[in-house]
Formats: structure tokens, C-alpha cells, sequence
């Protein structure tokens, strides 16, 4: 095929040549039927029942010995690991690494431990456990484990809207001491906690069989933003009672639930601040903030994290100690820690009832902020993070560490940042934090007697920093992508306004809605030819783009289907300029439709390049304008359909019910061919009118 | 701009002349910057606020005297309609019609009365106050309005599941006898079916107001198909004890309902079942069967319809009347009906709370069946039908009607084809039906005492048997469209298996979930040049398709957003053959990324044609990718980027994080460009390693 075209003059001789060549060739490769006949290949179906034989096959001949030793190393990371192990190069690296981590572990493990309302010693036990298990099985080095605020906070929702068993004994009892009556209900707490965990991991486990990790895809940007924003308010409005030292607001439940906690906290503020707790807490904030810019300004220089929050704790506690505050005026402080840890105990699972809905919202939660920080970490080194071998991993974690008075543990992102800066380099980091941690629950935990619950409050503050500063994507979203920012808004509100699960479900509902909603009502545009190329562009956005007379070329910028169907037909309607009647009582005739209307051109041209699908309404609705615009004399052409859409067109008969060669390769052949054939056809009616 | 391609043979004198031209102008108009530069225009950018300024400020000129006129007129659509009334033409072709209607009306209205629980007489009301009041505000001629069997089944379910007062004071009292105690509750069930058709109404009328009819697109062909077939299923089953003579199975709630009411009816029939009845109910089936195929056989012949069922009615309550079947067999039939229209009585309004949610679901099915309808008139006698005037009228019929002992009605697709198949001009069609019903409630009710059940159960199977063989769809969707088989298949189940108004929501929700499943894993294709055209299509489907040693040309059939990124990038690294690290010790080294893996190629195109959004998350992706591909020594160039692409990638500072020069306009275009910079670029690199 010989296709010339020149632009710089319209040199007509040239032209009609090419559309004489054309016509000659009876538009062989022009129109898609000829063009496929004389280059394409029909692509061989495979039938659902071969499909299926060629997967069982391929299955059982992986079924043999080396194959099961792969899927062994690929399921246990660590053996593959600690096989190409480098002493020299990784060994101090990760031992410092795990040394800073496991600094940054213990006063964020009791922090958030004590978030749970649960003893803190829990959360170390959280910073323990699922740690050394992830080390096993978790495919990135650089994600740190444990304790994180909004799982937390998420446990603490849990254990509140469980019903205690124990308040029916104690009630049934005449008499119990106080610290008895205490004991009973943490004990409770606790095994609602762990068998929590144990659900939650159990559901990730049964994700990861299902190999359903993808399903985090639904789990999108703005969905996260919005929702750990929501989320890192309720986790700041938990500490203020520790900030100012008075009893947290309970029992409130429902709509407006965050309103109505601040209502009564000011009103609890008002009556029973402890100035002391007070200002101890706001010092604490002011110097971890301080202590924490100072360590990003002077990252390059000093090159060593500083862990501000443990020289925070420890300072706090002497002076907490030595003046005996908790004593003489009532700062509330950790109290007695248990010592030592825990022996595998079985998660009671009495309540199990209550807790499958929160455990599924907690697996979802903890499975998408980890696994979205899973990817940015081997985007950024260049490795890969399977989402099925981290489900595996978490679940594993989360099962195992049930048995040790563990709660649901998650990826933490301040923390996994500064492994990654402390130059971690394989999991083994995890191991030697454990070491530390291990330490640390044995041996010292009595020492944090006297540790203000202020001080672990402003560490939790401080930490949502980031969280909270979130805020700003939503004006992000709002100049960007207006649907976007809707998704956002709708998330943060009814995680703020409501609670956090209902939040995430009514955010998952707003990002599959907006995915319908974002093809309702697309561009739908004009196009002209841009000077003599073969360049077809919106007539409104290119004013040089010229518009033949008796041609009319559309472009709908979506895949037509059913929910966009009625706008498609209303647009494209009112675009040739062709008005639908109104009033039912003017009778219908066929011939003199168009006349009335003034339409000047015979041919429109439907540039199908946006359609990526189209489903049996919108074949319908084409063969439905197809046959009105031939009773109006305007011929409709297609062109540029794709593999999926010309798929579709065929077995909806597409072909049979309008004209085998509707469609052309491209816009650009579609009009040549049009004026050829528009030019051999005007001297024919002349002729006829002459006669 | 010049542009010659010589395809016959490659004379490379002409191409390198060209490219050359190319290079000379700086690649002017063939990157997107500098043809929007030489063509383009920007778009003004309308804020916000003088957005909103220019709506009111056209919504306030329009507060005329003409203009409300008109809107006046539009409302009520009837003042035209007798304004340019055609006395000569119409009058006697709507007589006709709205006589045949009316005569379907009669025997449908008593029984989908009967299918509501309710007196038949109940069904003749919704014959007749709904019609004349969508006479006056309706816009669709040939829709009839009045009883239709899924409404009225939903009715039934509302009215079942909403606890009788009632009960209670019979409860209280010593003794009621039996006659009394059935007209209290019957009472109590209109008075409840009266507060769901002014809800229903009240529904309509708010959307109407809200301007919502556009919500009916998500009512998708497949969704209604699949819905209503379900129903029908439902309707058919509701009749069965009729057929038979036997009571109908009570108290079945909950899920897998079908089942378990067919696993009592069976066992029901064989203890009670009614031969005489069976028998009639058999005989009318039978002959309603015939009579119908009679008419559309010789349809073209007697061109008038045979009122089948009216025929029917009269002989069977001839037979039974004369033979007393009801006295001496126990043949169940109509029995004593009220006689004369009802008196404007208020909707009780008493258990509003039980009746919201059925209400809201039968508002959106009534809406949906109808509006498509009227849309399918709409189309095929070419005028236009307003969703929005729709609702008004069909809220204003439901709430008027309220008042006079009327349950929801809606547009009946079998008299709808009656009456534009007897060749009905105009909406006053309505009026002349309502004359003939108006007669038979007044003054003609007494004589349908002795009518015999079985018949009007015969009546609702007949009518039922196109709703039933929709079954057929689904294996035309099974054949066409796999996401649209879903949607159908889950629709259809829930409805069965569960109730009607979950099978509507969960057929919504499947909907929605099916939109954005779509989008997930679309084709993503390597393109090769077909000979020396300008056109790229995929080399799997044209072998001829050739390409180029250091140019790999892809297309993404999908906008690329959130849930589809991970797969996007999986795929592309994918098809250019780079391999993601699956080991996470190797350290990172820049510099022989590509040796590793022996790519031969310098150039990536992406073809952007199909990408009808962007969201942020794929603009990320996008930049990460080019950094990431700069790296391995790869350019990454996108072409034929649309609009609204452009503007996002704009916003997101897209040009400033990659290349000002990244877009070319067509996929040839960069194709060219990047030939002739490799052409120039090779011998420099030749020169500089033989120095």
C-alpha cells in the first residue's frame, strides 16, 4: 500500500491520487474486515476445559522433590537467608541496626501497650514475639513488626465492645477486694486481646491460601491517607487524659462518637486537672519534638539515631522516682510491671462472637499499612515483596504470638524508617532486637515503676505527628483529582465521625462507586484534522483543526457500557445535531427527518480508541444508532476498535446487523476513503438530476 | 510539517530525508509541548465561584412569566396534550385502545389483587385512580400504568412483614367471632398497603424533586433481567396454592425461602390438594395458553386483540355460578366484593417504621421497570420520555391514590404492548380505560362472586410466562459478556434464594464491585508496526507486525489508577524482560542493572491511547517507572495522551519529575524521532571508542 501524503500545499492531483489508489484497491487494507484478512491472525481459543487440563499438568509435574525444597525456601525466607549470609559485610550492620530498633521498641511498645488498656508490659511482649516470627517468615528486611497506635487503638475498640464475663461473677459475689475485682478483669482483657490476635491472624492465613493478597489493591492511596488520618486523631484524643491526668470519658458509643468524647473530656478537664501530670507531659512533648528536628537536621552529621524517646523514659522515671510524684500528687504512673516471659497459653476463644468483625477489620487494616510499606521499601532497594509469602508471614505472627498474652501486631512505619536508616541489611535484625527486648522484659521491666504515664502519652503524640500531618493530602487530592479528595473526605469523616471499622467499610464502599461514577459522564468531543496529517484532535482544545462538510468525527473518552450508555446517546445526539422529539403528538415520518433539522452532513465517524470494553447495552445502543442515523441518510463508521471491543461487536452479530464494513483501521483512512467515495458519488446525483 | 512514506519499498534516501526534516525542526510538532505550542489552545479555566455566579444568574432570568408558564406546561404535560388535541385523528383510535386496555385490566387487577393478600376489588383501584393520574402528568403514552405482579408480591411481603395491631386487641378480647375478626385484619393490611403506596410515592417524588432520575442507569439491562426473571419465579410460586385448592405454607422467613416453601407446598398438595380446583386452574391455563398464541399468529389478520382473559373470567363464573362448585366442593372463589369507589380516606401512617426500607426498595424496582419501558417506547416512536417528569408522575400517582385504598402501582409491561399494539395516539388513552373501570367498580363487582380462584391464578401464570423465559438471558450473557453472566446469574440467586429486596441490593453491590473488577487485568500488549503504515497494532494477533531492535512499543488496554498500578507494574517489567529481584541480599549496584539481564533495547514507548483517566497513584507509578528505566539506561516516551491525562499529569508536576519532552503526539511520531536521535547518536559513540 502506498500512502503519500504532502502538507506543506494542498496539492490536489497528489490527493486524489492517493484516495484513487484507494478506491482501486477496493480500500482493501482501509477497512478493519480486509486489513485483518490480509495481516491479522486469529488468536486460538483455548477452551475452559483444556485451560483447566493445562493447569492441572502444569501442577503435577512441579510435584517433585527439588520443586517442594523451592516452595520450602520460598515459604521460610530466613533458611535462604542465613545460607548466603554474609558475616563481613552484614553482621555489624544488622547488629547495630537491631540494637537501635530495639531502643526505639521499648517505650513504644509500652506506649501503645498501655493504648490497648491493657497493662504496658503487653506491648513489649508484642515488640517480642511477632518480631522473632517475622524474621522467619517475612520476605522484607526492612519492615519492623510489633506494636503500632492504630492497631492498637483498634484492640482497645475491640475489648470495649466485648461484654465481661467477669462483672456477672463478681456481681454474684457478695464481696471483692478491689485489687481482686482488678486482676479478674485484666486477666479477661487480656484473653479477649489474645484471642483477637489469633483471629486476625488466622484470617490472614486463610487470605494467604487463598492466595487472595491482591486484594490489597483495593486498599488505594487516598483510601490509607484518609483513613490512618481518621484514625491518628482518635489515637491523639485517647492520650489527652493521660496528658492532663484525669480519668478517661466512657461509655460512649455511636454516631458522633469524637464530638462527644471532647465535650465531656473539657468538661472532666475543667474539674479534675492535675497540673503536675500536666506539665510534665507538655515538657516531655516539647523535648521529644525538639530532640527529634534536631535529629533530622543533623542526620548527615551525627549519622547515629538518638533515641530520645529512652533517654526520655529513663529521665522520666528517675525524677518520677525520686520525688515520689505518683505519691504525693497523684501523677498516675506505670505501676508494678510483671516480670519475665510469658509460658504458651492457649487464647481462651469464649468470646469469639464478638470478635470476628473486629478481627477482620484489624487483618485489613494491619495487612495494608504493612504490606503498602512492604512495597515501598523494595521499590525503593530493588526487591520483591510477595504479598501472599507476607500475608503467610503476618498470620504466622500473629497466630504463634497469641499463644504469649500477645495483641495483633502490625508493620510500624516510624519504626521500619529507622531500621532502614540504621543500615539494616537482612532480617537477621530482627533477631538481635530480640536479644535486646528479651533483656529488657527478663531483667528490667521493675525499674519503669515510677514511669508517668505522661511521658509514654507524649511519645504516642509526638509519633502521630506524621499521621496527622496527613491532612495536608487531602488539599493535595482537592487541586488534583476532585473524585479523589471525595474518597478521602468520606473516609476521614466517618472514621472520625463513627468508628474506625465502619470508617474503613464506608470507604471501601466510596472507592468502588467512584469507580462507576468516574465513567458517567465523560468527554465527549469533536474532532478535526490538524493541518494534513493523519492527526485528529478535539476541534475545541485545536481551533486549526479542520472539520470537513459533510463528515463528523466523535470521540467518546470511556468504554461504553450500560451506566454510561443513556449519556453516550443523549450527547451524541445533540453533537450531530440531531434533536430528539419532545412532544409525542407530532406524527413520525421517515423521509423529511433531517430536513427539518438542517443537517448538512452525510457521514459520522466514531473514533473508538477510548473504548478499552464494551458490554451488550452498549452493542445495542450502537446498532440502535446505527439503523436511526441510515433512516436519516447519515452513515455511521467506527474505527481504531481494539482486540476486546471488536470481540464483543462479533458475537453480539454486530456485523450482521449493521454493515460487514463499518469499522476502518483509523480515523485518517475512514475520512479518505469517505471522500473518495463521497466524490464518485456527487457527480452520479448531478448527472440524475440533470437527466 | 512534511511527511512522505514511501511503503512500496523502503527507498531509505526519502525516510532519512524525512527524519532528517524531523531533526532539523527540533522534532517541532511531533512532541505534545511543541505541537500544543504551534496548534494548541488552552482551555479557560472557569472558577468556581463565577461558575455558581453564571448558574444563578441564568436561573434568575428565567423568572418570567413565559418561562414558569412553560415549566407549567412541561409538569403537567396533559394541557399540551388537549391543546393540539387532533379530534378527527385520534379520537377513535384512542377509544379503542383505552377500551381493549381496560378490559386487560379488569381480570389483571383482581388478580394481582389477590397476590397481594388483599381483596381483589384493591386490584381494580389501582386500575383506575394511578391511570388517570398519570393521564395528567405522565409523558409516555403507551405505558400503562396501574397493577403489575412483582409489586404486588413485594406488597404482600411488606404487608407479611409488618406485625398486625390487631392481633393484639383480638388478643385482649374474650371472644370475636370469625367474620369480624377477618375484617379487622384486613383492614389493618390495607391501611398498611395504603402507607406503602404514599411512601412509595412520597420516595418517587423526593427524587423526582432532587432531579435523580439519572440514578436509573445503575439499573443495568443484566441487573433488571436477572431481578425480575427471580421475581417471576417468586410470582409463579405464589400462585401454586391456588392451582391446587390448598392454603398457602405460612410463616417462612429467612434464607434458601424458595426451597423450603416448595418442600411444605408438595407436601401440602398431597394432603389437601383440590381436584375440581386443579382442574380449572388447569383447563384456564390451557386455554389462556392457546388463545394468546392464536392472537399473535393471526394478529395481522383480525387486528384486534382477543380479550382472552375478560372471556375467561365470564365463562368461568358463568360455570361456577350455575354449578355451585364453591358450596359443594370447596372450590375457593372471589366472594363478596365491595362495591362502588372508595371515599378519600388518609393513610394510617401508624407503622411507617416497618415500612420504610420495603418502601424505598419497591420505589427503585417500580422506577426501574417502568422508565425502561417508557425509554423502550421512547426509542422506537422517537420521542423523548423525561426520567425526571417520570418520577414526578409516578410519585403523584402513588401518593394521590394513597387515599383512596390503593397499593404502589407501576407500568405493566404486557398491557403496555396492548395498548400500543391497539394503536393508542395519546396520553388520554388513560381516561377512556378509566371510564370502563370506573362502570365495573361502580356497578358490575357483584357479579364476580362465584369467579373461582383458579382462574385468576391462571391469569398471573399466563402473563408470567415472558418474565420466566428470561432465563434465557443468561446463557446469552453466558455466550457474550463473563462480568455481565455474573451480574445476572448473583442477582437471580439472591433474589431466589433470599428475598426480593436483598437480591436488589446485592445485585446493586455486584454492579458496582463489577465496574472496577473490569478494570483490573486488562490486555497489555506489545505493538509492532504494520509494514510502513503509521498503524501499531499487537504482534500477537498481526505477525506481520515487525519491530524494532532497540525499541519496545507498549499499550496498556485500561486507564492506569490505584487498582490496577500493582498489576501495570508487575506486567511492564514483565514485557520488557527485566526481572524484579526476588533476593534480597544481592546488593544494589547501578551501573550493570542490564547487563545482568541482556536487554538489547535503549527506548520504551508507551501508547496512552487507552487511558481515559489518570489517577495519582498511576502518575507515581509513571514517575517511578521512568526514574527507575533511567537508571537501566532506558528512555521511557508516552504518546497519544488525551486531555484529561495531560492535565493531571500536569498538575502532578509530571514534566518537571521526568522529561519536559516525554509525550510525543503519535506513536510513529516517536517511533521516527527516536530512530533518527539512535541514527545520530551511534556514530558519535563509534567515533568516541575508536579515539
Amino acid at each position: 500500500m502506498s500512502l503519500i501524503i504532502n502538507n506543506d500545499d494542498e496539492d490536489e492531483f497528489v490527493e486524489k491520487q492517493i484516495l484513487n489508489q484507494l478506491s482501486q484497491e477496493n480500500y482493501a487494507p482501509v477497512r478493519l474486515r480486509s486489513f485483518i484478512n490480509h495481516y491479522g491472525t486469529v488468536r486460538p481459543r483455548i477452551s475452559t476445559i483444556n485451560r483447566l487440563r493445562n493447569h492441572f499438568n502444569k501442577f503435577f509435574n512441579t510435584l517433585n522433590c527439588l520443586y517442594i525444597i523451592n516452595v520450602l525456601f520460598d515459604r521460610i525466607p530466613i533458611i535462604r537467608c542465613l545460607k548466603e549470609y554474609n558475616l563481613r559485610k552484614n553482621l555489624f550492620a544488622d547488629i547495630m541496626s537491631g540494637m537501635t530498633v530495639a531502643i526505639m521498641h521499648i517505650p513504644q511498645g509500652m506506649a501503645y501497650g498501655m493504648l490497648t488498656t491493657l497493662p504496658p508490659i503487653h506491648g513489649l511482649y508484642v515488640s517480642f514475639f511477632p518480631v522473632l516470627l517475622y524474621m522467619i517468615f517475612g520476605t522484607c528486611p526492612h519492615l519492623s513488626i510489633g506494636t503500632i497506635a492504630v492497631i492498637s487503638l483498634m484492640t482497645a475498640q475491640a475489648i470495649s465492645g466485648t461484654p465481661l464475663q467477669s462483672f456477672n461473677i463478681i456481681n454474684n459475689q457478695s464481696y471483692v477486694a478491689s485489687n481482686i475485682y482488678d486482676e479478674i478483669v485484666i486477666n479477661e482483657k487480656v484473653g479477649i486481646a489474645t484471642t483477637l490476635a489469633f483471629l486476625v491472624g488466622l484470617i490472614q492465613l486463610i487470605l494467604s491460601f487463598l492466595r487472595l493478597g491482591f486484594l490489597t489493591v483495593y486498599l488505594t492511596e487516598p483510601f490509607i491517607s484518609g483513613f490512618t488520618t481518621g484514625v491518628a486523631i482518635h489515637v491523639f484524643s485517647a492520650q489527652l487524659p493521660f496528658i492532663f491526668g484525669i480519668k478517661s470519658p466512657r461509655g460512649i458509643q455511636g454516631a458522633f462518637k469524637l464530638p462527644r468524647f471532647y465535650f465531656k473530656l473539657i468538661g472532666s478537664i475543667i474539674q479534675n486537672i492535675n497540673w503536675i501530670s500536666t506539665v510534665i507531659a507538655f515538657t516531655s512533648i516539647i523535648v521529644l519534638f525538639t530532640a527529634k528536628q534536631l535529629n533530622d537536621r543533623y542526620k548527615s552529621i551525627i549519622r547515629v539515631v538518638i533515641p530520645s524517646e529512652l533517654i526520655l523514659i529513663i529521665i522520666g522515671t528517675l525524677i518520677s522516682h525520686f520525688t515520689q510524684i505518683h505519691t504525693f500528687h497523684g501523677v498516675s504512673v506505670v505501676g508494678p510491671i510483671k516480670q519475665g516471659l510469658p509460658s504458651p497459653t492457649p487464647p481462651p476463644l469464649q468470646q469469639i462472637s464478638y470478635l470476628i468483625m473486629p478481627a477482620a477489620t484489624i487483618a485489613m487494616v494491619s495487612l495494608c499499612i504493612s504490606i503498602s510499606m512492604g512495597k515501598m521499601f523494595s521499590r525503593k532497594h530493588n526487591y520483591k515483596v510477595s504479598s501472599n509469602q507476607e500475608l503467610l508471614a503476618y498470620g504466622i505472627s500473629n497466630v504463634v504470638s497469641s499463644f504469649f498474652q500477645c495483641y495483633p501486631s502490625s508493620g510500624a512505619l516510624t519504626r521500619s524508617i529507622v531500621q532502614e536508616g540504621s543500615g539494616c541489611k537482612t532480617q537477621l535484625v530482627g533477631g538481635f532486637s530480640c536479644i535486646v527486648l528479651g533483656i529488657v522484659i527478663v531483667a528490667l521491666t521493675p525499674l519503669f515503676y515510677s514511669l508517668p504515664m505522661g511521658c509514654l502519652a507524649a511519645i504516642v503524640i509526638v509519633n502521630m505527628k506524621g499521621l496527622l500531618f496527613q491532612i495536608k493530602d487531602f488539599f493535595f487530592y482537592y487541586r488534583i483529582s476532585f473524585l479523589e479528595c471525595i474518597l478521602w473526605i468520606v473516609t476521614f469523616m466517618t472514621v472520625i465521625l463513627f468508628e474506625v471499622d465502619i470508617g474503613l467499610y464506608a470507604g471501601l464502599c466510596t472507592s468502588f462507586l467512584i469507580n462507576t461514577i468516574r465513567t458517567q459522564k465523560p468527554h465527549f468531543v469533536v474532532l478535526g484534522q490538524i493541518d494534513d496529517t493523519e492527526i485528529y484532535k478535539n476541534a475545541k482544545l485545536f481551533p486549526v483543526a479542520h472539520q470537513y462538510d459533510n463528515i463528523k468525527i466523535l470521540r467518546f473518552d470511556e468504554s461504553l457500557y450500560a451506566c454510561n450508555s443513556p449519556f453516550f446517546k443523549r450527547k451524541f445526539y445533540e453533537l450531530i445535531g440531531i434533536q430528539l422529539r419532545q412532544e409525542p403528538l407530532i406524527s413520525y415520518k421517515k423521509q423529511n427527518l433531517n430536513k427539518i433539522e438542517n443537517i448538512k452532513y452525510n457521514y459520522v465517524i466514531l473514533d473508538c480508541s477510548p473504548f478499552n470494553f464494551i458490554d451488550t447495552v452498549g452493542v445495542k445502543l450502537l446498532i440502535e444508532i446505527y439503523n436511526d442515523l441510515k433512516k436519516r441518510n447519515i452513515q455511521l463508521y467506527l474505527s481504531e476498535c481494539r482486540y476486546g471491543v471488536r470481540r464483543t461487536l462479533e458475537l453480539m452479530n454486530f456485523y450482521e446487523k449493521t454493515a460487514p464494513n463499518i469499522i476502518y483501521i483509523t480515523t485518517h483512512y475512514a475520512v479518505m476513503s469517505i471522500r473518495t467515495e463521497s466524490d464518485t458519488n456527487l457527480p452520479k446525483v448531478t448527472i440524475a438530476t440533470q437527466v
